[in-house]
C-alpha cells in the first residue's frame, strides 16, 4: 500500500511532551494517520520519505496537539441562546428539559452534532467527549465527519426519547458500545447523567461493566452546592461518598464540574486517580460554583477541560475555555502563579487524552501518536509582538487564529477553510431547526 | 459644503438606548460624523438624502454602538507576554517598571499605541481611555489614526521618562490638556496613577482642576486587598476614605479595579456617583481580587469595562472582556441572573461613555450622536442558530466577527479589512521593538 506523507513545518512546535519541549524550526513528519518523527528542518531533506511528502509550510505559526474537549453535549448547539441568565435547576427544568422532550430525536441529534463538531474543528478541537440522547446517531455522525469522539452512553432513571427506564438505557448502552467498536474514530464511555438522576442499581452495573470492559465513566458530579446539600438531606450522604461505595472512584471516572469538594474529598479523588473535567465558563454562567483547580493540580489530580453544551456557555471554544480556566484558577485561589501557561495547555490537551484513556494515542506531538494536530497563526495584531509562543497561546490567541487542523492525519481545516465539511449547509440546517423551535 | 451620507442596513440594530430597543430591518442614516435618524428599511427610500447616500447592506449582521474601553495602557501592548504568571507587585517591580524605565520614550509610546489601537479597532472598540507616559505623543497618534481617545495625563510622585516630580507632572498635564483641545477626536483626563504612588498635595490640585475644567480623573483604586491593608497600616486610613477627604469622590472619578469594597464604601461610591472601571481579566490573571459588580449594578453604580494593558490580560478585546465580566459577575455572586446580557452590553458601551463624560455623544445608536458604530457578523458557526441577537453578542460571539467599524463616521474596518491602517507595518514595527527588548 502506498503511504501518504505530510511534513508540517511551523515556526514553533509545542510538543506537550513530558518536558513540554517547544521546538523551533522543526518538521513534524506524518505517515498516514500517525506522527512518524520530529526532526530539525535542516535535516528533514535526508529522510527517505521527503521526496514523496507534501510539505506544509506554516511561517508565523505554532503547531500543537489538537485540543481535547472532555465534556460537551454536542447536539445542544441547536439550543444555543434559547434561555440565558437563569440558575441551573430553573434553566434545566423550565427550559432545557422541556425543549429536549419536545424536539430531540435522531435527526436533531445528528444535525446538532454536526454543527458542534464543525464549530469545534474550526476552533482547534480534534477530540470530543459527548453526553446526549441517541448516542448511536452521534457515533455514526462523528465517524462520517471525521471527528475523533468518545460517545457517552447515556443512562437515566427516567424516560426520554432514547429509553424508558434504567434497564433499557443500560441494554442500549451495551448494544451501542458493540456497534461503536466498528468505527475507527469513535469509542464509547458509560454516561450516567448525575448522582441525582441515576439510582444505585444501574450505577453498580456501570461500575462493573466499566471495570470489565475498561471503558470510561463520564458523569456530572457535585455540579452545585445545592446538589450536594439535597443529597445529604435525602440520604445523609454526599454524592461522592455514595459513588465511592458503588466502586466508581477510580481512573476510569471522568467527574464533570466538581465545584463542591471538601478537603477529604480532594484527598480521596487524588488517591483514587479520578479525572476531573473542569467547565469554568458553564460553571460561571450558571453560577454553579468554582472547581478548586489550583489545589487539585497541586495534589496531582488529572484536571482536563470541557466546554459543556452550547446552551450554557454559549460557545464550544476550548482555547477560550483554557484561557478562562487559567485566569479563574489564579483569581479564585488568589495566586497569580497558579495554573500557569504550561499547565493550562496541558489541561486542554494531554490531560484530556489521559482522562479518556487515550494518552498513549493523542494529546501530544510525539512519534507514534495519532496525527491530531492544529496550527495557530500567531501573526495577528493580538499576538504581536511575540516574546513567548506558549504565553501567546494561553493568554492572547483567539481560536479564530487556528489556521490548520488535522484529525487522524486527515486535513480538516486548511488556511482557515474547511476541507471536508460544508459549513453553509450545516448552518442552514441549524437555522431550520431554530425556526421550528421558535414558532 | 457637500454632506456625506451613509445608510447602514443590518438585520438587527441593537440601539442600547434607554429602553434597549433592538430594531429589525432598520436603517441607520449617518450624515457626515453623526447619526441623523433610524428608520425602517421600507421607509428609508423616502428620505431626501437617499439618492446621494452610500448604502451599506449587512445581512446576518447586528449593528451596535462601538465598544468603549474605559481603562487601558495602550502602549504596553509592546510588552505583551513579556512576564506572566506572577502576582501584581512582583510583576510590576521586577518586570514591568524596569522594562518601562529602560525602554519607554516617545517613539515607544507612539508605536505601542498604534498596535493597541489597531487591535482594538479590529475587535470593535471605538473609544479608549488611556493611562501612560508621553500622553502628548499618544494624543497625536490617536488623532492621526482616527481613534477616539481620552488620554490620561499621568501624575506620579516619582521620576519617569515623562517628568521628575509631581509638580512637573502636573505642569505638563495642564500643558497637554491645552494642546489636546485642538484635536477633535481626543480629550483628556487627569490620571494620578494610584493612591499609593501619588501624595496628597498633587491629588488636591487634581481635584480642584478636575472640578474647574470638568475633566475626568482616571485612577487605579483598591486594586488589591494588599494595597488597602498597606495603606491602613501606614496611615490608618483606607485609600478610598483618603480620596474622599481630598474631594475626589464625585461623578468625574473613574475608579479602576475596586476589588476591595466594604458595605460602607459601596454606599459611598453609589451616593457620590463615582464610576467604576471593571477589568475582570486583568484582575483574575494577576489574582488581584474580584470587583463586586452584581452588587454595584444593583445599587445603581455606573460600572464600565476596561481591558487594562496587554501585559496583564493579554489581549485588548473588549467583547471578550464583556463576556468574562458577565460570567464572573454571575459566578462570584452565586446568581446566574446577575449581570444579564443587556447589562453586559451596556457596561461595554453606554456606561463607558457615561464614565468618560460623553454619554450625550457616544455609547448608543440615537439620532444626533456621533457615528461610532460596529457590525458583528452573526452568521458564523458559533453564533448559529440564532434565537436572540443580544444573547449571541453577549455570550457567543467572538470579536473576530466584527466586520465593520466606523469612528466619527469614518469607516475604519470594512468586510474585516482595515480601511485606514496598515496592520503589516504596525506589526513589523512591534516586532522590531520585541527584538530589541529581548536581546
Amino acid at each position: 500500500m502506498q503511504h501518504r506523507y505530510q511534513i508540517i513545518q511551523a515556526d514553533w512546535t509545542v510538543t506537550v511532551n513530558a518536558d513540554f519541549e517547544v521546538l523551533h524550526d522543526f518538521s513534524v513528519v506524518v505517515e498516514d494517520n500517525r506522527i512518524q518523527t520530529l526532526i530539525a528542518n535542516d535535516q528533514v531533506m535526508e529522510l527517505p520519505c521527503y521526496t514523496q511528502a507534501e510539505i506544509i509550510s506554516l511561517p508565523g505559526c505554532a503547531l500543537m496537539p489538537g485540543l481535547v474537549n472532555s465534556h460537551t453535549h454536542a447536539s445542544m448547539s441547536l439550543f444555543r441562546g434559547l434561555a440565558d441568565d437563569l440558575p441551573l435547576m430553573q434553566w434545566l427544568t423550565d427550559h432545557i428539559w422541556p425543549a429536549e422532550a419536545r424536539w430531540v430525536d435522531a435527526e436533531f441529534t445528528a444535525d446538532g452534532f454536526r454543527l458542534a463538531a464543525a464549530e469545534m474543528i474550526r476552533s482547534g478541537t480534534t477530540c470530543l467527549s459527548d453526553m446526549f440522547y441517541c448516542p448511536d446517531e452521534a457515533a455514526r455522525c462523528a465517524q462520517q465527519i471525521g471527528m475523533r469522539s468518545v460517545i457517552g452512553l447515556i443512562v437515566l432513571d427516567f424516560p426520554s426519547v432514547w429509553a424508558q427506564n434504567a434497564d433499557e438505557y443500560l441494554h442500549k448502552a451495551l448494544a451501542v458500545h458493540d456497534e461503536i467498536r466498528e468505527l475507527p474514530l469513535v469509542s464509547s464511555a458509560f454516561a450516567p447523567h448525575a448522582p441525582y438522576t441515576v439510582s444505585d442499581e444501574p450505577l453498580r452495573q456501570i461500575a462493573m461493566y466499566s471495570s470489565e470492559l475498561d471503558v470510561p465513566v463520564h458523569m456530572h458530579v457535585h455540579e452545585t452546592a445545592a446538589e450536594v446539600a439535597e443529597a445529604q438531606q435525602k440520604t445523609g450522604q454526599r454524592p461522592l461518598e455514595r459513588l465511592d461505595q458503588l466502586n466508581l472512584l477510580n481512573p476510569n471516572l471522568i467527574a464533570v464540574h466538581m465545584t463542591e469538594l471538601d478537603e477529604f474529598e480532594i484527598e480521596r479523588v487524588a488517591e483514587a486517580g479520578v479525572n476531573i473535567a473542569h467547565c469554568p465558563e458553564s460553571n460561571l454562567k450558571l453560577a454553579s460554583g468554582i472547581c478548586p483547580v489550583s489545589t487539585l493540580l497541586d495534589r496531582g489530580v488529572n484536571v482536563c477541560l470541557g466546554t459543556d453544551g452550547a446552551a450554557s456557555n454559549n460557545d464550544l471554544d476550548l482555547l477560550g475555555e483554557m484561557r478562562t480556566a487559567a485566569m479563574l484558577a489564579k483569581g479564585s485561589s488568589g495566586n497569580a502563579s497558579a495554573c500557569n501557561a504550561r499547565q493550562a495547555i496541558e489541561m486542554a490537551t494531554i490531560n484530556g487524552a489521559r482522562a479518556l484513556g487515550m494518552a498513549d494515542q493523542i494529546g501530544s506531538i510525539e512519534p507514534g501518536k495519532l496525527a491530531d494536530l492544529i496550527a495557530l497563526d500567531l501573526t495577528s495584531l493580538n499576538t504581536q509582538p511575540l516574546y513567548d509562543p506558549v504565553a501567546q497561546i494561553a493568554y492572547a490567541a483567539s481560536s479564530r487564529q487556528v489556521s490548520h487542523v488535522w484529525i487522524d492525519g486527515v486535513p480538516q481545516l486548511r488556511d482557515f477553510e474547511f476541507c471536508q465539511l460544508d459549513s453553509d449547509e450545516i448552518i442552514a440546517t441549524a437555522a431550520g431547526w431554530a425556526n421550528k423551535i421558535k414558532s
